[in-house]
């Protein structure tokens, strides 16, 4: 396999440290340049407010940060981004202009009619807007976006509903972990021992970005999918793992432990390729009455954090409705994760490297 | 007022706590005895894991808990039974027998075709059972009851949503306080730096009460209500208060701020009689964005722990559905504090004393 | 009694709240103005983030908060200053200058030699340094400080033990409220199922800030009492309340039940005075095993939050030794509390007003 | 290496479930037969309530479980015992009688005085008293223990400076996570948002198991070391890891600096074995200010959780004394992984195999 050279923007922030965890022993992406703001000119190991148990591989403690600018990604094959939103629009369009290919998990573009937004195992088929992408926007370069922590779960999940039931409806209340809200986020004085019922954006987020994930590439544009999505978004005071119900409607009758078969058989184009950062199985299904749970279930699959753990999956209302309860690591299958495996499909596509 | 004689049975649970904190200071309703098991012969501040911040009233502290059956209660108007539901059947109908008009936070009794299952503010009028009863059973006391912790917040807010507009369909998520699980309850380890997705019978327990409480009496029983609920219970670390999110779906368009209006003012019996467990709302509608939250919210009200809190009062998938929501105090609004409420409408019409 | 005028600095903070909340109601003090940095020219309702379940009091929320400076308080007769440290010293002085009278709990002028650092069960006669100050100050106005919220609790319970045992050296260890770092504070992902063994700076003051305390006046300046001091400050999931173990040595043999006696009879001037914001007990001792925990004791006593709370009073590894643990209020009895009950003071003493 | 049979009893509690986890890949002790009370008879994967994210390993969850009697375990050279110390006394003698070598975590025999109490690195030598406790006790096997999970961090902290400075008073304060009480253990209700500042029976355990494992062996019999030790156990909301904070004094000055090198190159016999459960470092020291942290480091080291965390070293009254914080995984060091490096180095000793 050729080997890729990558950077990073916003190595220090709670999302760029996943990065640095799961490419440390890739076998062909080589994480070869740290960047970032404030941090630019220290050592990595000084500069980051580094929040897991595992020591900073050394060779990345080492490392100088760089300023945040095409200069700095020199020779580099694909560029990662964990940028804040607020400031990832601007550096992401320069590096782009100036001929790099991205990888963003910012929202800043993840809703361009041109810019694909990827979860590989549902749409690597939106990798092609890739091209028209550049030449309207006249670059050299190119940006790939991954959705939201929330939407990622939920759209694996709604994968194999739409496919094999035709659901025709999803009301979602989500229960989600303080490390969405990146360091420092949330106050502790706010959070524990409570409940906050409200992630500003968020729910319009997550109802915007499932419907292009999960819609069609029409002439060289998404057209979105027409699913009705209700959410209602909550911060629980867990640390890494976001939870959902989902309660679905369909055209007849569905059987739950048909559907639980359904899901657990779930796989996709990166699954056939063997792709490093794919999980065996995309959703894992329990049988137990009280699973998934965020601290036990989080972690879970052949690729940690990178399965969609359900569990609880029940008629609702009627034989015509659903229940389950979804989990997914909202920092691994809902960020760095993705966004990894979108290089990973996009080298063996032939979109870098 | 004419001054009613109290017991308790079940006095050293976390739920026979709250009756001992909210009767303490009562204008009529006088408790004189105390019940419990293995506490039974002991002081009660010696037998009780007393709970609360505040110290145990000095009176109660010092009284004797008594054995658990119906020559303890001599003399009292109106038994309040806080017992777990394992054990509450067998007890309850002895009291009863003996002549004892109960009020039951237990499950046992609660779907009992000639049992109400009472909200003062919702079903004032299923009170009428209680005779029925009698005559059925040829009991010369009767048993009232009380709902599931879980329930009582969400048919608050129903009443007005199916008077005014007509619901038809509820979908509900609960993240649910510990103290729902009594003392010990909830193991340390099983719940912090997590969610529980699952509590045992909730689900069941939640649907089917909220269809009798709501329904309507014909011919000396209840026919419950038909709306259609799906249910998901969750465990959260919070200490006390259960959230709900609630999404629902009406024949008509729906205005957020007519319905939060409407919430606001619905008013009960309870209020017009001036009981004094009555909170002058039922409802109270928060407009930030951020509310209802468990730590803050849950003592809101004219009478702490009695007034269901509804925020983010807003449309679902269209303008024909309905997001919001709830926070309902559940040891208060959940369960003896709707005791209290019940037993004082049922002084007022002369069911006991 | 004479009304007092007070207006307040740093009204929108954590401790600035404390403030609203107690001076509400307060017999003599009327809180007039408050006055605000970023939040100058909102209404205080709009500009604080408020942290407390019982809602802001109405007239402080509709109150508009001036800027912090000394027209601003023309007319009051105390300016109370829940400045955070880094911008207290020049306002402070700024506003001594002017001529008013400052209670502070800021960190600023609190080691200044001739500044008194107010606990008044224990220093009431530290306040004849405010004539020297003015003298050496050319000031018209003053500064009184009142200690860390940490010292507070240890100073209070150290008073007995030397007076009446002649302790000689303590050592302590702490465990803090999130509280105690203000707002937004700490961050939730860093104390989640966590302890953090560090608080800058907290240890050097909490042993300098006792010493002073402890000390006496001589020649206009206060000796600071010789005790020696070894702390170890850590910081725990727990919103309020400060929880501290003591392991102190005395000359001769003590007895715990003795040393009990003495600390629940330990009472100060402001008790004398029955000025309104000093608790019956300074020091309330529990006899449980188990007690005191910050969640359920911490409102103890006449004065909620005001007294010290102190278990498990035992001897150490011998008989000349001792060991206990208290707890205190730390945004109560350590800080807004106890700068209340020094401007009380300092009213009765004629300092004030 | 000869291959070791090995059984367990108690199985299914908490810290069985670690014997499982750290027993699963061992070299050359082999897990063979699992023995419980109440789960006995049913499937291991069946009757356990398994505490942590990763799935039990297969081979045991299919297992049976069999009744803890001598019977059970035949053909097995050791027999781990984690059975709660209320019923581990009998059982634990009648598997000795039946010939078997124990190696204990159970309180019941620890403090015999011809019962060792093993940490390897500090008292191999304890070992030699299990030949006089098969001849005094006329049993064909023998008991062998290891301590309290709170003593272990500190006796293995304390021996370096025993031994290099002679340290001659150690006060400690603890803050222990709630896996220490096992499941279902501390109630949720009980320790959300709080501190408990008593743990029954644990002050005496920690100071008397410490000076024993700190003694020698005089004339078949270990004398005890006499330092004195002050100790205040505290329950916290952590899941793993026993934080303890030491002061300790000694007869000269000591330099922080130099006790920090001393203590981190503390080793002892089993890491000159190179026994497969002896972490390289006994001790790592931490040089930053805010560690050690229970979930960031216990799981430190080249054996997960079984070296002990130190961080923040610094004088504490004087010169001639010392403060600082120490962590130690309070399951795996504290628990089941000092017992299988006990068994590791009886093996090596020809005590058991």
């Amino acid at each position: 396999m050729k080997k890729i050279r990558a950077a990073l923007l916003g190595a220090t922030g709670a999302v760029g440290q996943r990065y640095i965890n799961m490419l440390d022993r890739h076998p062909f992406i080589t994480l070869e340049v740290l960047m970032g703001g404030e941090s630019a000119g220290k050592k990595y190991g000084q500069a980051v407010h580094w929040l897991f148990p595992d020591a900073i591989p050394e060779r990345f403690a080492e490392a100088q940060v760089r300023t945040a600018r095409p200069e700095s990604a020199e020779g580099c094959d694909v560029v990662f981004s964990a940028l804040p939103s607020e400031v990832a629009s601007e550096i992401e369009q320069d590096f782009a202009k100036a001929g790099f290919t991205l990888v963003s998990e910012a929202s800043s573009h993840r809703m361009d009619p041109d810019v694909p937004l990827m979860i590989p195992e549902i749409n690597p088929g939106h990798l092609e807007l890739l091209e028209a992408q550049k030449k309207a926007r006249g670059w050299k370069g190119a940006i790939a976006t991954t959705p939201n922590c929330t939407v990622t779960g939920l759209a694996i999940v709604m994968t194999p509903l739409l496919d094999n039931f035709a659901a025709e409806k999803a009301i979602v209340t989500t229960m989600q972990a303080l490390s969405g809200a990146g360091y420092p986020g949330v106050p502790s004085l706010a959070i524990t021992e409570n409940v906050i019922p409200y992630i500003k954006n968020e729910e319009e987020k997550v109802a915007k970005e499932a419907k292009k994930i999960l819609g069609a590439v029409k002439g060289g544009a998404i057209v979105p999918h027409e699913l009705p999505i209700g959410i209602s978004c909550n911060r629980v005071p867990v640390i890494d793992g976001h939870t959902e119900t989902l309660y679905a409607e369909f055209p007849k009758a569905v059987k739950p432990d048909q559907v639980a078969r359904v899901l657990e058989r779930f796989s996709g184009l990166p699954q056939k390729l063997r792709l490093p950062t794919a999980p065996e199985r995309p959703i894992i299904v329990r049988r137990e009455n009280d699973r998934p749970q965020p601290r036990l279930d989080r972690m879970s699959g052949s690729v940690p954090g990178m399965s969609v753990v359900v569990g609880r999956v029940r008629n609702g209302i009627d034989e015509r409705s659903l229940q389950l309860t979804l989990l997914s690591h909202n920092t691994i299958r809902g960020a760095a994760g993705t966004a990894i495996l979108t290089a990973e499909l996009m080298q063996k596509e032939g979109y870098i490297g």
